[in-house]
């Protein structure tokens, strides 16, 4: 496989500044990629440093004023604020976005196997199924009872679909994935391998009643059951090992455009926003509603019940206590004000030093108040 | 599906006040509740609501003083402390704890689909298999040797039970569980999606001379055999994408009723005492024994080798590295009595203006001193 | 199955000192060991506890100063340092790093169940299938195309392995995991259950311009095509329910020996160095790399883009947020030094003293301002 630069301009709306005709046969990053490789370089750390990649040739911005090949050796050169080892041998495509763009080219190398459109015969199949075009089955699947599935969808190996799943087009289902019964997943959805869709929500009742009677046998804790489901959006992807469960009633709604990183646990009839983006091992308690381009970093924890604005943003491991108002950055345990965190957290290691000044200002003024 | 006020007051074990003849079709929560749906109301807070729900009935408390319909428009109303919109449109159903009452009402309209108690051709079992009636083995399974099953069992889509498991009755196995050899599972018990139960513990011997010997290529961490396993008594409710390792000798021990949510990790040896709720994403370190109903909320994390006592509570994301006496409710990391967390978590963000009083204290104070 | 002390020093190199034609059935704990187990001592606090177990026999260090059964009663014992009650009815065997020769003992007496060496004939196997002797495969198992297997290996129930794979020699997939394709797996590999291998990185691109477009509908992040695998070298365990990403370009690469433990989450072309260990829960972000012998103790976090040297330890529940020096201990959130992050916890839980403090020492200052 291989591309003229003049091709690759072409499909990522380009300008080549060097040599057209130059083969490009893969794409690496900034400092792996050697002769025949395309890269990007997209902001000025990498801009600056041109010279140093071995790629071919480097997609970058549009708006990026490098000096003509020609002059490349001027005294301008360093007064354009380059790194003054910049000698180009390489050649450039400008344009928009070079880091989308780039990988754009990155899918023409590595394009995404396609499916084989045969539902396997060992792959189990309920009642009243419906499906669209160009269904893909892999082995070892289970799929219950009137389920309903779009086109170009691709279930793979080993996974459960439980009964009156609802499936949109082109979405994809990884190995070993567990899809309960009810859930309703859009069109141009990925779900991860090991990802659990469905499983009822941690919801018990407990009363005083049935503690003491639990002393002759009884469970103390009754198990409500959870009578809602799971709606996933068009364009979410979900992450590997997630655990998202169905609503206790109504419904567990992660909407269009979320992203969710491995290992995310999203409890019972909470709401996650448009285009949100979920980081690894966080943890959402029930009821709480995310709201738009939301920013959850990872390890963070949110309790439940609580309204976390549009385009706010939760540090790494904070902990989220109480409602975030919209366009917010809160971090730390508890959560505060991200700008309030980073002074807390260079004070934190500055406490014994302040702890010892504290004792000494008190001693000296009861010296003080010795001498008076 | 359909019950009269009658009928379900029959089924609770309540006294109807309003229509007996009203024809319910359906559950739901208190504000989403329309006019053919009962819901319930526990609290003063709903209980003061009563006249903002659409609900067709609502299961109250056994002691709740409602003021008969007659009368609402009376100015007693609201002396009573009621809303003084309430205008009961709707009925009552008077009853001893409302809450678990409305979740049998709600298992009636939503039963779980019944097991088809048939053992699908496609699952594999082992020699010395023994099992009870009723028994449900869905789809793909793969069964070990002299496994024991009791009577009415579910064991759905892609499960692996290793040799030697034993199952009590009334056990639900969900789709895509792994439990490895050796593992005895009560009655009554639901295990979630996902799951590992009797995985190998985190367990390595590490020595000096090894480490020398490995620059010559030999491994410095020589895995410790894992001999024991789990046991999970009757009543237990195992959360999805669960790890629970086996005992290195001996067993790993989730005693009578205990629930976990998601993605917690329960360490090799570890005993969880009865009735107690594991939120998600707990991690719990080996040889470490929990009391009877405690409750380690979401993220906390527990070291090895520790005795939480029972009816312990441990805040969210809690990092305990001590023993926890019963009944202590600890927080913060590192783990504190709660109520001291609270102090101290209010002042973490107070800090910045600490530090700049202690400075200005101390210029003042050495002020003094220069003046003096 | 039992061995004569005689026969176990034999396999252990080591001494007997008391009886050795006494007859071993089983391994067992210091405290739980009954009177035909053998069990193990290395440390002073159980060495000087000798008396206290039941065991037929104990495993002690070579240089371990005994006194000799006769002399049991002598005064000297208590000179010696051991616990006065020490009647030694139990016999010895002395020899060096007696934990590590224990289980091997233990291995000896709970064998690892031999793989059958047969392949399922429900399992599904792609083209090219090349492999070695002694392959097991488990039931429900599918192999893509072009897959690579060595010697001795075993897969087990309901395993999913993708096109491109290779695995070395004497390595053991356990159930329900997903191999992703292109995945590299080396020599005696152990692979635990629900662990997902090969998916694909949490990376999106985001642009303001499309941010705009998506009020029109558009998605706002979109996926960033990953090319890249993840390597997995010689002598590695990866705990149950891992999650590992595929590099976004070349590989994450777990290098030999590394051992880690339940639910963790590694990100795309991660690094961690040999031998390292890794803890239950750990997340560690993208880019970052983990040195050798390196601990990430449980619960920790680890950021993005950073340097972990050898040697370094990280606490449990830390969360780093900049590169660790070779040999550092760290802890905390954010991390810092274990020894400052000691002091530090340990003044957490009197900051509402000081607090009280700084306010009583502000008064006194400003009162005598007053005064003055």
């Amino acid at each position: 496989m291989k591309l003229t630069l003049k091709e690759i301009a072409h499909k990522i709306d380009g300008k080549v500044i060097g040599d057209e005709t130059l083969e490009i046969f893969g794409v690496s990053s900034f400092y792996d990629a050697k002769k025949g490789e395309i890269t990007f370089a997209s902001d000025p750390k990498f801009l600056k440093a041109l010279g140093r990649t071995c790629a071919g040739a480097v997609i970058v911005p549009d708006d990026f004023d490098i000096v003509p090949k020609e002059s490349v050796n001027d005294k301008d050169n360093s007064a354009l604020g380059f790194d003054e080892k910049i000698i180009l041998p390489l050649s450039l495509i400008k344009t928009q976005n070079p880091k989308r763009k780039f990988f754009r080219i990155l899918s023409f190398f590595h394009p995404s196997k396609k499916p084989n459109q045969t539902i396997a015969k060992d792959s189990v199949i309920g009642n009243n199924f419906i499906h669209g075009y160009n269904l893909t089955i892999g082995h070892h699947v289970t799929i219950g009872d009137s389920v309903k599935i779009g086109d170009n969808v691709e279930i793979m190996h080993g996974v459960y679909i439980g009964d009156e799943v609802v499936i949109g087009n082109n979405t994809l289902i990884k190995p070993n994935t567990t899809i309960m019964d009810r859930t309703q997943i859009g069109s141009r959805v990925i779900i991860n391998s090991g990802t659990v869709i469905g499983s009822d929500g941690f919801g018990f009742t407990q009363d005083s009643l049935d503690i003491k009677d639990a002393s002759g046998g009884g469970g103390v804790n009754e198990k409500i059951p959870h009578a809602g489901f799971v709606q996933i959006d068009d364009d979410v992807e979900v992450g590997a090992c997630n655990t998202i469960d169905r609503g206790t009633f109504g419904r567990t709604w992660i909407q269009k455009g979320v992203k969710t990183d491995n290992l995310v646990h999203i409890a019972h009839n909470v709401i996650v926003g448009e285009h949100s983006l979920i980081v690894a091992q966080v943890g959402i308690a029930g009821s709480t509603v995310i709201g738009k381009r939301v920013i959850l970093a990872g390890q963070a924890g949110i309790s439940g019940h609580l309204k976390i604005g549009d385009g706010a943003i939760v540090g790494p491991a904070a902990g989220v206590l109480n409602d975030v108002e919209s366009g917010q950055i809160v971090s730390g345990v508890p959560a505060m004000p991200h700008k309030l965190w980073l002074k807390v957290a260079s004070i934190l290691s500055k406490l014994p030093e302040m702890r010892k000044k504290l004792i000494a200002l008190e001693k000296n003024i009861n010296l003080k108040k010795i001498n008076m």
